[in-house]
């Protein structure tokens, strides 16, 4: 009688992990691109193909969480969880298209930096997703939510200090309004990473 | 004995439609003043009266819900349509006040343009939200979410290009700050009518 | 067998208690500061310190809800009273932090006014979480949110009253670009008390 069930919440981890593996790619091609130091067009399709790739995901597993009637967590934190998790993919497009609206044409280092951060948190997220599918990884889980932790703050810290130096040397104040909203937006993701290792963090607890 | 119940959940149609007709007469209005090319005090008030009246809808709905034992879908799912529906009442009020006071003297025909598509959005709001009282009509509802989703599409590309305008032809960086917020709020508005959508479609799918 | 249960829910409301209190200590401490009209780092220190307190509170409330069965009240509501009350602290650290990365010099007496009024409304707050522990006290607790309500109805009042004064008369774009982002942290406090007194007659309505 089970058994019924249980394919379908395996289904839920391998959706979940298509999602993670989505974020992945998003964030590498993101600090590829922006080692590069310029965005071509082929660059900007190719996040473009990412992020559909994550909607569909996303709505596979809202169709699936809508259908199920056991599901293998509350049903609330796959929600968050999904939603979440699409958020990353959405905000790293989201920088991606503002650079080329604002027509961005030297990406500068802090970027870069900012970049590797981003990329750093995102893996971790990647390993705790992951990680959720055999309660027996409770421990890797817990050390990557904690690293992820780790990098947000890590991220505050760069975006109040690029921050600082852009309003300290740039006179130029249509400068300043985009690369403002550009720091904001990139610590942003930092902060979304954050939100899955909490729900994440939420689910090990309940489980426990 | 069920008949108890089956006003209640009537009342909740009742009020669901009661509050899409609030966001349409407020993008009916906010479409009519931004043609005119003018704001006056007149508009304004009329504004903020759509704007209390849709409030108090809201504040009926969650009234009831608290109240209400069976409802006729799930609670965090009314919780969460009527909050978003308030929301696009009030993200329109909002936009509207902002340029009262940045003293916004000559509205551009960008927001004529995107007022048109936002008009259009929130009509296929009320439609899907009209929808949800008969089951037989889901073709109907499914169709408008369709095209919700379509106008949000629309509306990126409008937002993009019109920052991408602001920022290549104006110099003034005080005008800049000014109309890209409420670009960028025009555009939240469909977003907005996306996420009604979402709640909409998510009900849809858990009565089948 | 009941009284299992009971310190455990007695528990809640001290943390809940205890979580209003930080607010409270937060926001005196910034009205304080602002009227000093100057930024020190010691003071930076303490809103640091009141905000890592306020974290680990929140932190032992969700560790406690994910490990209780009995809670008294819906769980929902227990997540998003102790998630708005952690954001009011963080927003009063934000603007504080903002302040200090874009080397305020002169604090303006606008934000003396708004921190009075933020002050005002987080007083109201704490009497309202207070409230919740003895259910005969409802009167007052309702009060208290009115009182909330009106104090963010100011706040919108002060928001846009300053704003029209900064782009009336402030030339230096730059300028207007941080006090902007200022006034508008400091309303969006105002916003998430009230998001607070929504939570607390949500609750006080459904156990009457």
């Amino acid at each position: 009688m089970f058994s019924i069930f249980l394919p379908k919440e395996r289904n839920f981890f391998d959706l979940f992990e298509k999602q993670a593996a989505c974020a992945v790619e998003a964030s590498d091609c993101f600090k590829e691109l922006v080692s590069k130091n310029r965005l071509d067009d082929a660059s900007l399709k190719k996040m473009e193909d990412i992020e559909h790739k994550a909607d569909n995901v996303a709505h596979d597993i809202f169709e699936q969480l809508n259908k199920t009637f056991i599901t293998p967590f509350d049903r609330e934190d796959i929600h968050s969880l999904t939603k979440e998790l699409d958020d990353v993919v959405d905000m790293i497009y989201t920088i991606l298209n503002r650079m080329r609206v604002y027509r961005i044409e030297h990406i500068d280092k802090n970027l870069v930096e900012f970049s590797a951060v981003i990329d750093e948190s995102v893996h971790a997220v990647a390993l705790a997703v992951k990680g959720l599918r055999n309660m027996k990884h409770t421990k890797s889980v817990f050390e990557a939510c904690v690293e992820i932790n780790r990098l947000e703050n890590v991220g505050d810290e760069m975006r109040d200090r690029f921050l600082g130096q852009l309003f300290e040397n740039v006179k130029d104040p249509i400068f300043v309004i985009k690369w403002k909203e550009i720091y904001q937006d990139a610590e942003t993701i930092l902060d979304i990473c954050e939100d899955v290792a909490h729900v994440v963090q939420s689910i090990l607890v309940k489980q426990a």
